[in-house]
């Protein structure tokens, strides 16, 4: 009896999230180790239902790493690397696209349905969700596309109608190609363009880190702050600019937090100090 | 963190539970003890408003006792009794209503409120909700109602609204008359009414006992037996007989537990031992 | 066949006024002598009724007088007055919500019912629809309250679905408190949150008198110079500071009444010269 | 003072039937000398505009005897009788169609219009809404049409909106050709289709008499007794045959009544004893 | 085959037509000779339905000429001209109304029908759609109407129900009169007030001429140019007129066409070069 | 100006199609050669997108032959075949699904919204469209899928919201697994689910041939003889299995029709004759 209200005392600390959220749109970007080990998987998907259930609507955007070098590597295509980004040639393409959209995007849909959840997979092709244009700030590096318009009508017709959407980040161009596009940078201009409550970037580390230690809450000026002095470096770079891109376009907060850690979104989203670091717009 | 995991995994326990009666009509017969205590009051109203939010539609009706002898003795009316039952005479009838409709209704209401629900208090007066004539089976007691027809039609109309009703067990008579109406037929009536997943009771007593210890789950023809050979006796008779004709008539489950308990509400439901007894239909 | 013909006469002769207020609200204050006679009330009922059945859409905000007074001498507790108001402690308080929510409002609720209508009883508590904080204008006189702010959705959403809402003057403080608000003021609040087309308010007197003659129109600034030269006195002054604000903040017109003569609402409504005073806004 | 009074009362005793109408769909066949004189036009047209506004739906079908014979006249053209029915020849028939779609329907809609309703003019061949084919019980009389078919949509669809149908007795053949029909007929089989609570047949007598004394109401066998004995002659046979048909297909009331009297559609509708013959299913 | 494959071409090459009109109102003033040859009429009728079924929300203003004056002529009344405009006394207006909105827009409602559309017939009375004062600006003419006020409410109500409204150009007056408006204005009055895409003027010529060759697209300030200098000349003015006011509050093109040519409607719209005059904003 | 006639002749032509088929659904199973060429597939996507544009509801199953041997030989997975049919093991099934669900699903997507559509990409795991069991009736041949249930849902949501889905033959298990399915058997499954007005069913033969030459029309009973006596053979067996199973259940019309023929969706359905075979209900 005594765990039994143990249990009751915890469902009553989730509360009050569980209010404030009510209804709001949170946008997740799933990725990296979170995706590896299966139990991680189970634990994620698991969370995304709960959330759907406890009144949110929740839209996964996912990355795809590992599956894709794995089959190309079957296919003996050569990866070749230019400033540290993937160059996308048309083989390279065919093989992110069929991976992301045709592999890794149903996988999900059908986990997310086994536990209960209604998933629908889209890539941004389906009815240009995502449309691009080449990006061309490092040189020629093939089919990755920068991120022009988001067109959220067929999003806000799924999360209405009860669904859950996974999304590909493949994107539509406007000369009728397919480009690749960040996953991170997908999940926040989609979080932007739905007036997303949150983005939540799961990562493979912890969280912003300063002299060792995580960061619990970041302000808008803090992390331009740490930007601009150096304390972050590599992959975190880009995470940040997401956030603060995301931040000032009206997503509410931004969360940056360790995907191998077992319902990591359950802990972050439910808990006053969280798990990770949360970026908000003060 | 190992606390945060732990939180994590008690969610998810109470998921499978927020799943199966999302959107369903949870009418809840609120008393007693429950009733009492700030503390316990206020652990109640905090578990209807997490009912709501975690996407169940609960009902409640309450009762009333102690609050009504209360004013009867500021007001010097003599209680008179009549094989156990309350004989209601005209000023003790403007004493149950005023108390009931009056004061303990909109206290609920408020409570509720301030929770971040959003309560309606009705009586059974509001809309024809609860129509009844004179209770005839132990001769003349007054002004007792026994209910011929729920109109749910409000009910629903507050429901779909995203509204909590709160009901006191006031009757509209026939011919015009205002009848006082058990609270636990009334809940009962009102569940079979609006189809309703659950009806659960709060009681002093934590379940259906047999040979000094709880009964967890008991089926239709169980229940029968029970009354039959005599196993159950006072005040738990009426309770099993509103939860055998609750049953029969399609609520899906019945729940006698203990209100003294804080947050019971939320043990019963979201776990699956439960801490009280639960009728079912087979 | 001549009285036939005269009755079609009357019936057209209302024609004009049933078209120009179809589908508007109109917000009655009901209280003093309209209430103490059970042939007065029965006639008001009708009237009610009737409004809603001719296409308006009438709100009732009623008053309490006498039955508070009365249940507070059964409970033997002493009125105290303060500059003329009502000192409203705990005790008082108590009695005043039972009376006003449980009891008038139910009454008013089972007769509407009766005569065809779909009433529905409301407090100020129920989802927050009155919020005031303490008065203190006049010094310390306890649970009387300023009304800060109306949430009109309720009655939106059962004016909608055909109801007719029945308010008792009792209001949720932004701290939990429960207040006793002056009843004409309500009405006048909630006229003005729904933009009604009338204010209503049911007096002792016949209207507005100058020299001892009943004034049948007043227009805004005639109404200011009333105030100022001293004309009108007593209790309506406050009605005419009620009529004031309504009328400032878009109510078309406010009638003041007398409560005493049948079917007055009728008389005032449906005809051109009326039976009282009408406030317009030039 | 003491008249307002009496107005009160009138209004009062209108009520009833107010309630019972409201929401349904009442037929009126528009004809004979109600149409002749321009005052007894304007007391119809205010009648049906009061019964819109005090909440029911009506529908005019209407005649237009004088005004056809007038303009065949102006066009010398010699009307032709067989067995007492105009024989419709072409010349006829553009005639009758011109005066009745194009000038008294557009009048009687500009005149409800003028009296505030939202009145607009149909003839039956508006979406199909009356099919017929060529009548031939009497021989060969032309294009005089036995109706096959209302189609209703149009008509739900303009009272749902609101609206008044003003609606002109001609149909359309199921080969396209053009027919004169009956405007009774029409009415009842509009009510029919439209599940109409009441169907009034304007006439230019008082009712059905018998022994030189209106009969006030008539059950369905006691108008089979009328028709079998002989006792109604005439004129009333084929608009009792209407009744007839119009009951049996589920209207719940047809009321015969004399045109020629000012505001008899209020005086018959709105009061207990009415002024003509009422004929119901019992 | 091969011609089943040119087939297949042709309506592909009506496809970017089909695009991008989907959904969008399209006025057409149909008179002239398209109305006098029963071919004519047939193609004209076929070409409105077919637009309505491949999406377009077409509404049909219609003249009436040539069955006027032979009524009229029937009737013995003779045609009196002022500035080439016909002078309309009361007789001649009965005679016009009766022939525009009983006889021509009935026919056009019927052949409509009868080829699969669903039509419904109206005047400018109806839910006063067209309101009117005297034309004066030629001196007293009589009965002609200048457009004041167009109330699209039932226009789009039958639209949005699928409805192809007839329209004709009879106007109700603001003191109650009923106008003859020429139908030009009317139908561009009309096209203004719903936002219509396109106004279609249906000629006796094949569009605006210069120096003997037809102009296929003209601009707004050709058009001014045009009138400015000459080159258009008799009922052609009023026709750029029209043209110049729709443009000007929003419609997006008018065009002016030969309505002696079969299928002159799809020819125009379903093609690039078109086959009459097209007068756009820029 | 002749061509221009003979344009609109062949629009008008088309005409009672467009009419006949408005807002019926319509499955199309796309696969074999209409899928080889850029033109052909150019071809059909335009022709969906007409369908969709002048009225109907059109859903694409597709079909991926080609390209999936295509990539199992890169991959250099060997092809198995059992008595004629695709072992289909787990590193199999893993190419069948990425190339269906994310290459040419996505390829058509992107294509119809090139021409103009809005279209969404689906397998049969999307919100478990297509439920599969492991079909055994030919051994074991591993992850092929035998249809047990179509969850319409998300199409008809779809649909409804002026989509046009385009489906991969995936399905998903009652265990969890993926299953490849018959797309001519999914499209049929589907178009009975959806109570479709037609099934097409695109093949690389020109439809049902007997003694050399092609049949237009053929009934049910004609199509169970050809069944019986031997005279079709090969693959064309089990489509016209697909065809008696979608007509016995509810759909109107199955076309077999030769997807090499550019534009051949117009050309069956927009014409009388048809250039494949039709199977009817009768």
């Amino acid at each position: 009896m005594k765990n039994a209200i143990e249990r009751a005392q915890i469902l009553l600390e989730a509360f009050p999230y569980i209010k404030s959220f009510h209804g709001k749109v949170v946008v997740i970007k799933y990725g990296g180790s979170a995706m590896r080990s299966q139990e991680a998987q189970n634990a994620f998907i698991e969370d995304v239902v709960l959330l759907k259930y406890t009144g949110m609507k929740p839209i996964v955007v996912h990355g795809g790493g590992p599956e894709i070098n794995h089959m190309m590597k079957k296919l003996r295509i050569e990866p070749v690397f230019k400033n540290g980004l993937r160059v996308t040639d048309e083989k390279t393409l065919e093989v992110v696209e069929m991976v992301l959209a045709g592999k890794i995007n149903k996988n999900i849909v059908a986990a997310v349905n086994q536990k209960g959840g209604k998933a629908v997979g889209l890539s941004g092709k389906d009815d240009n969700l995502i449309l691009a244009e080449r990006e061309t700030v490092h040189g020629d590096i093939g089919y990755v596309g920068r991120i022009v318009k988001i067109n959220p009508e067929l999003l806000f017709s799924l999360l209405n109608a009860g669904y859950i959407p996974i999304v590909a980040p493949v994107a539509f161009g406007l000369n009728g190609e397919t480009f690749n596009v960040n996953a991170d940078t997908a999940a926040a201009e989609i979080a932007v363009a739905l007036n997303a409550e949150k983005l939540i970037l799961l990562t493979d580390v912890d969280g912003v880190m300063k002299d060792g230690k995580l960061i619990s809450v970041l302000t808008m000026s803090e992390v331009k702050g740490l930007l601009n002095d150096g304390t972050v470096t590599g992959g975190m770079i880009p995470k940040l600019q997401c956030a603060v891109k995301a931040i000032e376009n009206g997503v509410h907060g931004v969360h940056i937090i360790n995907g191998s850690l077992p319902h990591v979104l359950l802990l972050e989203i439910f808990s006053d100090e969280g798990v990770g670091t949360m970026i908000t717009g003060r």
